[in-house]
């Protein structure tokens, strides 16, 4: 059985047990995940209708209907392309096919009982769409039945997922090989896109580069500021490989050529706090471990630290087919982790007008503990010029 | 006044007008025109809360609450940012908003006449979660009320199109140039990328380089084929500058070195009637000109000359801060331009398996008649390597 077919199989029992009429899936991970199909979300509608019985049908745009029928899961024959015209009601066709799909099934449920679960990130105009098209039922999100499959990875996607960042961590080595002073983060930060493709990554999703002051806010991108001696610079980048993330970071120390600026006292203490606060929470990683409790370890090792409350932000996210996914390592999260999830461990401390250091893996939680996909060290890597 | 004061202005006074309680707008061209906020989306709600007598709130995580403090109507004082923690519900935040609003406004109306407004990119996540939140209201899309806004462009911002246009001409000069004789058209994808940067965009939106039959799919991207003597290149591009979108499309014909290999009778019979059906329509550009009729001039000058339905999509969309917004060239489409409106024309013909043929230009509606933003020549662009 492919890849795709275990997952419509899987997906198909998990809506038979919470009795959901359907899932209505449009462009995102999980229409990758279920069928392999990836397009460009544009504001027409791509939408597949997966119900636990009925036939499962891809709603697609005439002009985007021959890429569509190229998925895996439509090769395969598991899913059906059914086109719609430029002057064609999508939203009526959906509801007549889960009309039809609800008769086979023998005679549509009463009124007030019937679920749809939508992907996550199906947009407004979709959605609105759809509950008026689609009167008389309540709506929920797919995460509800999906989370259980995607949060789980097989060795294919565990693989996909260490390629994807063995070329992140080749990236930082290059970039860490110079020379930056005198180039703009912008600069770099294409630069990175530039590696990131030619390290093996199909996309370059983000490249961070937040030099001296610029790295206190957790999301700054990449401007106009020159890098000079003496800058600490937070490199955090990330690209897909067949869809799955890779998201590294790293701390770069500039000294310049000829006179060589150490850094302080204080960003080295930061530093290494830092770097504790990642090990310490990565050794904890193992099945059963609570999701919040890796959370609060980091948290609790730059509190001691002396460093309060300046890691701004949660200790982790997932990664998968997308950047940002379940689990999520944050504080009241009570989800115990499972074998095979994969996220981010990324502890920082930010100093505002003056510095931030953030040290970021992907790590699998392994049977018997953490398996750290980077390999790229973790030490401050000084750039001489 | 500056521009975001005026668009804040206008937009509450057409909430009064449409009895709408608030507009609640997350990431997107929506919330950028009307404060000048601009990130990435991720799972974190952004969203301003908007109602026509109460205050302008954007509630925003405290990850990225300086970057939204920043913005141009926060840093003029006309939006209050909230920023809320990561184990905070966002959404209870936006209900206590609103419930503080409709008390200032003299006690909150009966239930069920209670209207919200929501940008139609909002993600599922979002906005079931904000229909639970906030029961008893009723949800449409803020295109209801801003689109009328949005589709007219100032001066300002035409010249932002007309920039964005003139740096997206000189990239298909360039490609023109050559050499592209066995090259990828993946490798050609990256470089008109690097140079859409180059002119002047800040970011590459898209990078469409189809030749021979892979151009008879209008959404073909960039893949794997290899430029060679007697490809016919469908080359299709854009990015945006300050956020206002290029999207131009130019025919190429690689003849190879030596053995200039001539096009084809056909593929010049389709590229001249391509070329009239964009002059036919963008002839017939003026306002009051229904937004439907100028796609049936396209259409009919194409089938007409012989080739029946091979113009497989509507005629164009219109762009500004999204890349495809209001107005929709396209069958049924009533609508009547406006001046100050922008939108693409793009006839094309697509045979299967052989080739396709599209000539793209972005138009502004004049008070007179067509002001074409594109300055690029529309014939043949003929590279010998």
């Amino acid at each position: 059985m492919t890849a795709v077919a275990g997952r419509l199989d899987r997906a198909r029992a998990a809506l038979a047990v919470a009795d959901v009429e359907a899932l209505l899936l449009g462009l995102g991970a999980d229409l990758r995940y279920l069928t392999g199909y990836t397009a460009h979300a544009l504001e027409r509608l791509t939408l597949l209708v997966l119900s636990s019985d009925g036939p499962a049908v891809l709603v697609a745009p005439r002009l985007e209907a021959m890429a569509a029928a190229a998925c895996a899961a439509a090769t395969e024959g598991l899913v059906e392309v059914a086109a719609w015209e430029e002057t064609q009601d999508p939203y009526a066709l959906v509801a007549s096919l889960l009309d039809t799909a609800a008769g086979a099934g023998g005679g549509p449920a009463p009124e007030g009982q019937r679920r749809l679960l939508v992907d996550a990130g199906l947009p407004a105009r979709h959605l609105l769409a759809l509950q008026r098209a689609l009167g008389g039922r309540s709506f929920g999100l797919a995460t509800e039945v999906l989370r259980d499959l995607r949060i789980v990875k097989t060795p294919d996607e565990i693989e996909l997922l260490r390629r994807a960042a063995h070329a992140a961590d080749r990236v930082v080595a290059r970039i860490a090989a110079g020379p930056l002073v005198g180039r703009t983060e912008a600069e770099v930060s294409r630069q990175v896109r530039d590696l990131l493709i030619e390290e093996g990554h199909e996309e370059a999703t983000f490249a961070i580069v937040a030099a001296g002051p610029d790295g206190a806010s957790p999301h700054h991108g990449a401007g106009a500021r020159r890098i000079g001696p003496g800058d600490p610079i937070v490199l955090d980048i990330g690209g897909t490989v067949q869809g799955y993330g890779s998201d590294i970071t790293r701390m770069l120390w500039v000294t310049g050529a000829d006179a060589a600026v150490p850094p302080s006292a204080e960003f080295l203490e930061a530093f290494e706090l830092v770097r504790a606060a990642n090990a310490n929470a990565t050794a904890a990683v193992r099945p059963g471990a609570r999701c919040g409790d890796l959370d609060a370890i980091a948290r609790t090792t730059i509190r001691e630290g002396g460093f309060g409350d300046a890691f701004l932000h949660r200790l982790g996210h997932g990664i998968g087919l997308e950047g940002h996914e379940d689990p999520y390592l944050v504080a009241g999260n009570d989800e115990a982790l499972r074998a095979g999830s994969a996220f981010s461990i990324e502890p920082g401390i930010y100093l505002e007008g003056r510095f931030g250091v953030r040290i970021e893996d992907i790590v699998v939680c392994g049977a018997d503990g953490p398996d750290v996909l980077n390999e790229a060290p973790r030490e401050l890597l000084v750039v001489p010029g």
